[in-house]
């Protein structure tokens, strides 16, 4: 109960960094609502067809369609006062890119597939929504370009929970740890202003 | 066999809608033809992943192939009279998405879906086409700008069909409505220029 | 054992391509592993998927993985030298489209597909991530503008499979006939710049 409503609560901030995208370029009602409903759920849909869970998540479980047409709503006509909640929305995202990943990396492990499979599922869970979201909206993905600690802290979730595999640890901390490794790294990053090292000579 | 006839001229009029778009981008005969077959194909091969069928549709039936090959050719050699036939196109495209929508409908109802999962299927089916056709022209979608009356007729279908069954009606004709729902909610709206409304201020 | 590390071979040029272009589009180090990714395993992950054959083959064969990670590496790394390894390169690439294009094409056989949907399913396994590739870096896909005979080679390449099994011919040749006809039209292609014939009047 507590995870579904950490992963709503994602489902939420994902949904609106959709819709300002979408606003952004001025797109109709009906884009700014495709673009909130594929940045919440595009990742989770690509491993699920990537593993070929089908019907994907989506279209068994309704409530994610519902919370998204909530949070479209909400987004379009609070656009104003959105920068306000900048920080509980960065919050949400960063908790929910946390718990994404690890819901991802336990599809992969159940599957039984090899640990740097799990971790690469648990990473596309997390931010492939967001590079769909920006295919959609005619810009290069903003994760391929930033040198942002976003997707690398999604990776470091997902070691970290093949790393405590190796002890003795019971019952559901091993899946809350990476959660919090993710988040932990993720927040760091901002504060900090951590990037990517570049790969290019002026940078 | 009536039903056939209308999907495959839906096919042909989605098709030619892919190889002006594509020639508009000046692409060759390849890019051409993948534009044509992706406008036609692409949003029934979108829901038949999401449901999991597979072989998808038009890798069983070699129909398709060959009707958009002919449509691709016919589009290419008459293309500087495809003006004239713009509204028999208009009229094949709406006939298409009314059929589509419905197509999409039915296979949601037969995996037991929730009536908004088999309508947004219907609205994919008819719709995303057009969206993997404008991605692969990189341009945004053209449906999520033009703030036109498209993808809300199919909506508007597939509701359409779910009030129809709380009545005790027989036959095809609950799928016959919905269709022509689709079609005289598109056709008014583009005679009278019906828009959705906007969401920003100035627009 | 000789066409797997001919696979892995194509699969190291392909990587390098994607590298390249992701390069020259300054991304990030996540970036570039992942347009790397996409454009080795991004073709034979779409006919993975239309075929319905999951999890796709990457997410079980970790190999494919390794030598990704290790390709983009020293893509980055020898960057300023590959203009020196470009003849290699495009060999590479070259037998890694004429053996992508023959496994797609097995596999629609396995499926029971007719002739035609095996020749698009190969050619989808060969040119598609170079497709995915290009979108992601928000251009469009060079194989639909350049009028290169590159597509064309993998379809005639699955021409003479089909041509060849009118023929009581045994073993692996008629699959490595099919690998040699794509490699020899696609390199005549290069050496004396054949194209596919313009649609346009000026051009």
């Amino acid at each position: 109960m507590f995870y579904y409503i950490i992963d709503l609560l994602g489902t939420v901030a994902f949904t609106i960094s959709g819709v300002m995208v979408a606003m952004n370029k001025r797109l109709d009602p009906f884009g700014i609502f495709i673009i909130g409903f594929v940045t919440a759920l595009g990742g989770g849909t690509i491993r699920d067809v990537l593993l070929g869970i089908s019907p994907v998540t989506w279209l068994i479980n309704t409530t994610y369609m519902f919370v998204i047409m909530g949070s479209v709503f909400f987004g379009v006509l609070f656009r104003n006062q959105l920068k306000y909640f900048n920080k509980s929305l960065l919050l949400f995202d960063t908790i929910g890119i946390g718990l994404y990943t690890v819901v991802g990396l336990e599809k992969g492990v159940a599957a039984g597939l090899h640990p740097i499979m799990c971790i690469a599922l648990g990473t596309v869970s997390a931010c492939f929504g967001g590079v769909l979201r920006d295919i959609l909206c005619n810009e290069i993905p903003v994760i391929f370009r930033r040198k942002e600690i976003y997707a690398t802290a999604c990776i470091l979730g997902g070691v970290s929970y093949f790393v405590l595999t190796l002890f003795p640890i019971k019952g559901n901390i091993i899946f809350a740890i990476p959660i919090v490794v993710v988040i932990v790294v993720r927040l760091l990053a901002v504060k900090y202003g951590l990037k990517l090292p570049s790969v290019y000579k002026k940078d």
